[in-house]
């Protein structure tokens, strides 16, 4: 068992990522009154295109269900600080904007036409739509301190014609092509709000050597967040790298583990011993920071998606166990039996692991979206069955219902049978456990999600089924042919 | 290592399926040549629908290709017999008749209405139809001392209205049902050919007792021939079943070995060891026989389906380095050094394994067919890649392209391009090598073979990659959607 000291200090902060499966406020509310219990407090919030942006901005809204109101943000935030929660919103403002610049009318704003998510950093436009947004989400955050503004994988940055422009007077580099753009954003963000707080993420900053990190014209301005999900994150390096930012004048400084979201971009179900081996690395890293310097504290995030293209991932209620596992192996400083023990009383679950937690006995208020969780692990079992989701390789299908035989309606009807009994078999058994959990996700989520979710990980799986299902009895339906 | 006695006595009959992939003449010529060389001194030909019936019969004729012409069918019989081999046709007179009973004409000699390879036995014209066929072949089979007359797998036996009416007799069974039509086959080859020896399978008649064996009617008018084809046969259970047909009075018995065919109904690529490991069982069936007991001899079967109905399994070619191993085990009662050598040499390979015997390179007339199994080996490897036969599972198609963003045409530029490069490499390199492949079957098969192969091998896994290239370029011509 790893044994290290409790998380030195800072806040403990959960990521909030709603830019997949937004929860209902009365949910939402539920969640934060779990995370308190659960001992975090702050909320790192990404709002994405479910925050009521306004005016010229009102397209950035998400259509295929409502956004929140104004009123529900304002209420949420006071839900947070009823708890003793600090909220951070977190807004992009260089790469993963695919929610901003998919919009035909954004189109010129980006890099390079194929990607999606990176902005233009050399188009003023680009940067007016930036300080629109921040502007907007500041003003429904009356007692903001601090603001995330992004900037990870800002892929194919210096690609565009006018980044090339830029970058072919002497000495420039798409590394400071990042930084002079981050700069602008920050001296935006100081002048209209001198005491704010500004959390930046790591990524593109990481090969940066301490001379380039120290002429960026940032330091002592934003604060970066060193993020890892990996449950083998390499210590060594990771400290090093702190070791960098420290000399190179970066004094306060944030680290972001992840509960859930980091797993597979497809993954429904969440390890808890995959996410707290990554806090537990997280603490080892803690112990190895230079003295000086200033941890802010840890965002524990949980992604909703990898981006906002691809499919959604771990839903919320499947992570609380894992998110209590970490927060608690952060508190004890491993996750020993009475880490384990706290986890399992304060959401009633016979196992740390969503996976084999087991039916709710008792007060189910102490895991909220219990139910859901409990029935899209049902789902997730039958999906994951190699029967079930790779039908069309087995024996009898590939023997006996090859495209050959399928075109020329040559069945086998015993084995039709057999087909036709087992494919309907699955189908009946999946479709319940279906039903079960779009109705606990009624509750919960918009219809949208319920939808998208279904599309996503239960399609791939049924849609193959029934088409064989079909195949076969349009086939059994016809004489057998006489000829090969 | 095992070490046996060698295979004691009889004939080593190797068994020519050709109810599927059915040679052309010449290449049928060089294989005769190349079996004559392993030590092979029979032929249990399985003409099924590529015999020249004839008059009534002609509709069981195959349509897709040519049937063999009476010419090359005497052809063969010369050929074989100037090598020594004995040619035994194999017709079926009982279950697996779905090439008879699948006409519309021949429905309703059915046993059950959907089981469409048992012949009803309480029709007269079912008897009537076995005997035209039995009579045609014995016709174009001059020199003829040998009929195996199949009755395996008699599948729903005793589920037609007729038979229950017979079985409604007091004391009647359907191991007496069986036995009833197997006699009357019999009495009619012995009447109309008194000399002739009467093969039969023996799976029908595993469960009968002794007496029920002993008043059938057909001891010392048919010699059973056991069949067992897997790796790990039960010897000791073998045994027991051989001394239960010797008590009962049955003196002369084959055995029945697997060298292709009997490992997946849809294997290319036969796996040498597992064939051989077969004969190591039979070799120790061999020394345990009840003294007294006569060994016809061994036929080594080599199914190209596993029924009319099914896909193709091993062709020929690849299967020739495992019958050349199986007939050496034979021959020396162990896999030996000695063994595989005279294996390698024969054939001229580097491996006894089809599946890594290397290229040609000196006399490829050594083993006809050489470079065909190289290509299909090659292809095969190909499709056996988890990359490439599950390719709709690989990470990005799950993440970016599931039917929920498939159906909105919301995909990631970036993502899709990674998509389309993979799914053209793929389907191009699949492409090169069915090239060579179908190349290398023009000069063995028909061209409907070469098809069918297609259809049944590479189809179930070039189409879901076409499929998906093609979705995915059609969605990458469409905007980026600005609605979720």
């Amino acid at each position: 068992m790893d044994i290290n000291p409790p998380w030195p200090k800072g806040k403990k902060v959960v990521h909030l990522d709603l830019k997949g499966a937004p929860p209902k406020l009365d949910y939402l509310c539920q969640l934060i009154e779990c995370f308190s219990r659960m001992g975090v407090d702050g909320l790192l919030v990404e709002y994405e295109d479910m925050f009521p942006y306004e005016g010229e901005l009102k397209l950035l809204q998400a259509t295929a269900q409502r956004p929140y109101s104004r009123d529900e943000i304002i209420f949420m935030q006071k839900v947070a600080k009823s708890k003793g929660m600090e909220v951070i919103p977190l807004v992009q403002t260089f790469g993963h904007m695919e929610f901003v610049l998919k919009h035909p009318s954004m189109w010129s704003l980006r890099e390079v036409s194929n990607c999606v998510g990176t902005l233009n950093p050399c188009k003023e436009e680009g940067l007016k739509l930036v300080m629109e947004m921040l502007r907007q989400v500041v003003a429904l955050h009356p007692d903001l301190k601090t603001l995330h503004i992004g900037a990870d994988e800002v892929y194919m940055l210096g690609e565009g014609e006018l980044s090339k422009q830029w970058l072919a007077s002497p000495g420039r580099s798409v590394e400071q092509l990042f930084l002079s753009h981050v700069a602008s954003v920050v001296n935006y963000i100081k002048e209209a709000w001198p005491h704010m707080t500004i959390i930046v993420w790591d990524d593109m900053m990481r090969g940066m050597s301490q001379d380039t990190l120290k002429a960026s014209g940032i330091l002592g301005r934003v604060q970066p967040m060193l993020w890892d999900y990996t449950p083998n994150l390499d210590v060594e390096k990771t400290v090093s790298l702190l070791e960098k930012y420290y000399s190179a004048g970066m004094q306060h400084i944030w680290a972001a583990s992840s509960f859930k979201g980091s797993t597979r971009v497809y993954t429904n179900v969440p390890s808890t011993q995959r996410h707290v081996d990554n806090h537990l690395q997280w603490l080892k890293v803690a112990q190895s920071v230079p003295s000086g310097l200033n941890i802010m504290g840890i965002a524990l995030t949980g992604w909703q998606r990898y981006d906002h293209l691809s499919v959604l991932c771990e839903l919320m209620p499947l992570a609380l166990p894992s998110l209590a596992a970490c927060l608690q192996t952060l508190i004890h400083g491993q996750f020993s039996p009475e880490a384990q023990k706290i986890v399992t009383e304060l959401l009633d679950i016979s196992s740390v692991e969503a996976g084999s937690m087991g039916s709710a006995t008792g007060d189910v208020r102490l895991f909220p979206g219990r139910r859901l969780a409990e029935s899209i692990v049902d789902l997730d079992s039958l999906l994951c069955l190699e029967d079930i989701k790779s039908f069309e390789k087995n024996m009898y299908v590939r023997g006996w219902f090859s495209p050959y035989q399928k075109s020329r309606r040559m069945v086998n009807p015993l084995i039709s049978v057999q087909i036709q009994s087992q494919a309907s078999m699955y189908l009946d058994l999946l479709q319940e456990k279906v039903n079960v959990v779009r109705e606990g996700m009624r509750h919960i989520y918009p219809d949208s999600t319920a939808q998208e979710w279904m599309e996503e990980h239960v399609s791939p799986v049924m849609g193959p089924l029934k088409r064989i299902l079909d195949e076969i009895t349009e086939c059994s339906m016809e004489i057998v042919p006489a000829q090969r």
